[in-house]
């Protein structure tokens, strides 16, 4: 399905243009408009989902092996001297478009971006009850 | 292969304890030390990768449908509100530890934390530039 209203949806497909560096049967990939850094590039699934939540497992699948080789190709053209993959789900997680997407972030030495959080120290009993809780 | 020197390797095949919340022939899924929010957790493969470029795609699908997996169940089991999926490749990137892993960070309104980069600007022609040159 591809929705009308979506704006990935339609960069996915090619309905509207887009600085498209990779396409098959499933997928599109096109650099960010507002880029972390030179390269940045997502991948788009050309049928709508808002999130990994309503993607297929087997979607999900090639879409990460996609970014593999991604990732492999681009650190060998581009130079660079690492990659973030990040993939966003839902307004809390900061997703602003809601069309599943994974950044492809290529990161240089001294590039002056971070992508990271502020570690928190928890007491261990806290831990041993989240644990407790995830393994029921 | 397992590196007697690898702390990750160490915790993903049980030879230190952790709290361990998923384990397959492939992968364990532990919480983090050091968590960024409530359930923050690691997935460790078994065998030493340094990092995606060293894995195989068999194996990086597998990684990421078993990340699908674990965010459904957890997202059911925590009630949080999203998932970050971050996962860091070469020191450039902010990697600490030079073992294959993938962030499965559980997202709470008014959690705190921001895990987002500057969007930058950069005109059209150099966009066009980086374009050309990875659709070489």
């Amino acid at each position: 399905m591809r929705r009308d209203d979506c704006i990935f949806c339609k960069l996915a497909n090619g309905m509207i243009p887009a600085r498209s560096i990779y396409e098959d049967e499933n997928f599109r990939v096109i650099l960010d408009a507002a880029p972390a850094t030179r390269g940045h590039a997502l991948i788009l699934p050309k049928e709508h989902a808002d999130n990994l939540y309503q993607m297929s497992e087997d979607m999900i699948g090639k879409a990460f092996v996609l970014a593999k080789k991604m990732v492999d190709s681009m650190t060998e053209t581009l130079g660079c001297q690492g990659f973030n993959i990040v993939q966003n789900n839902g307004e809390a997680a900061g997703q602003t478009v809601f069309h599943f997407h994974i950044h492809l972030i290529p990161r240089y030495e001294d590039d002056g971006q971070g992508i990271f959080w502020e570690p928190r120290c928890y007491a261990d009993d806290v831990l041993d009850e989240i644990c407790s809780q995830l393994t029921k």
